[in-house]
């Protein structure tokens, strides 16, 4: 497994350097917290008490902090790369390299390992439950694939975000929580080369609109 | 939502019919109700007395029958419809058709609500559980990538098998488990259309295997 996810993650591993201590690092800390217990027992089984004991604090003060266990995990959710600027980045850059732009944008995205550890989290909760996965689909629809169907100005682009989203979802599933070989140990490169004519088909390719597909 | 998932499933949903009743029906109640559980709650929070009460049956006959939660899993992890044969289809076909041949062979193993509910349990449980990914992953080596790499009988047949894995995978999860549209009421011929060509181009095309590649 490639994955750190079967491992509590120390709280350095999430604060920030150069952060102000005091509220904010609390906050991280409980934010990190969340995450590591998501990733390993899903939004279900995840407990504001087992969150609470994994930072340190007093339940109450996660609860202060971040409302519920709902809200939480929607902080979870909130990338630290705006995927926006990926699609940005890609419509600047030639039209032709727009599939392998998103892809390495992903890839890199989800590189780090607290990163890998998000997703596991993201992933883990989303199957498992009906209100983290209500929470990650208005956030696909609100930050991924909304973006991406405006940047495409197509009738379809709602159908060729979502196959993209299809893609993506599928390879973090088997290389970063799956670990099934080689595609878990595959270099970002490797990975580009494969997926990223996959992705520009999927934007820009003939993906078989026929008459009965409406508008996305 | 399009998912059974969150329903408890009739009996008579998993049942054949025409089948001679006793030991034969009692084993299939018990591993409906398995599915059941696993798609609902996942690998980790089903229970073998949870299992044994959905199917009216004591806890004892369900260790009778299949020893463990893990003989269970992998008994749900058995598929009636077996991925070689569609590959077999496939190497027949017209080369061209590969990718979609395939592609509509996931597609219709998965269409029925039964085989839904299946894949539900397996995605739940293998997202959030060492065992059940471990198991999972065996039976994908051996039943899915080891079949498809013979059948591409090339040196990165193993990488090739792993990516189609990848977009079904990620289809199977917006599209079943997530109910995120367009994907979730395209139809099977729409997503053979859009998804075939990408199958089509991981199993025979350039997916850009470079002197660093091994043979899978």
């Amino acid at each position: 497994m490639k994955t750190d996810a079967g491992t509590r993650p120390g709280k350095a591993a999430v604060r920030r350097s150069g952060r102000r201590q005091g509220e904010t690092s609390t906050r991280d800390d409980i934010l990190a917290a969340a995450t590591g217990a998501f990733a390993e027992h899903g939004f279900d089984r995840a407990t504001i008490r087992d969150i609470a004991a994994r930072a340190s604090v007093d339940p109450a003060l996660v609860i202060h902090y971040f409302g519920s266990k709902e809200a939480l995990f929607a902080q979870v959710l909130e990338l630290p790369v705006r995927p926006r600027e990926v699609f940005t980045r890609a419509a600047a850059a030639d039209p032709r390299d727009m599939g392998s732009t998103v892809t390495r944008g992903f890839l890199e995205a989800w590189e780090p390992p607290e990163q890998r550890l998000r997703l596991t989290a993201i992933l883990r909760s989303a199957t498992t439950n009906e209100t983290a996965m209500r929470i990650l689909r208005d956030l696909l629809v609100r930050e991924v694939f909304a973006p991406m169907t405006q940047l495409l100005g197509v009738a379809d682009g709602r159908l060729r975000a979502t196959l993209v989203g299809s893609q993506f979802v599928g390879l973090a599933l088997l290389r970063y929580v799956g670990g099934i070989e080689p595609l878990a140990s595959a270099s970002v490169d490797e990975l580009v080369a494969a997926i990223g004519p996959t992705v520009q088909r999927y934007l820009t390719g003939d993906v078989g609109s026929g008459p009965t597909r409406t508008a996305g």
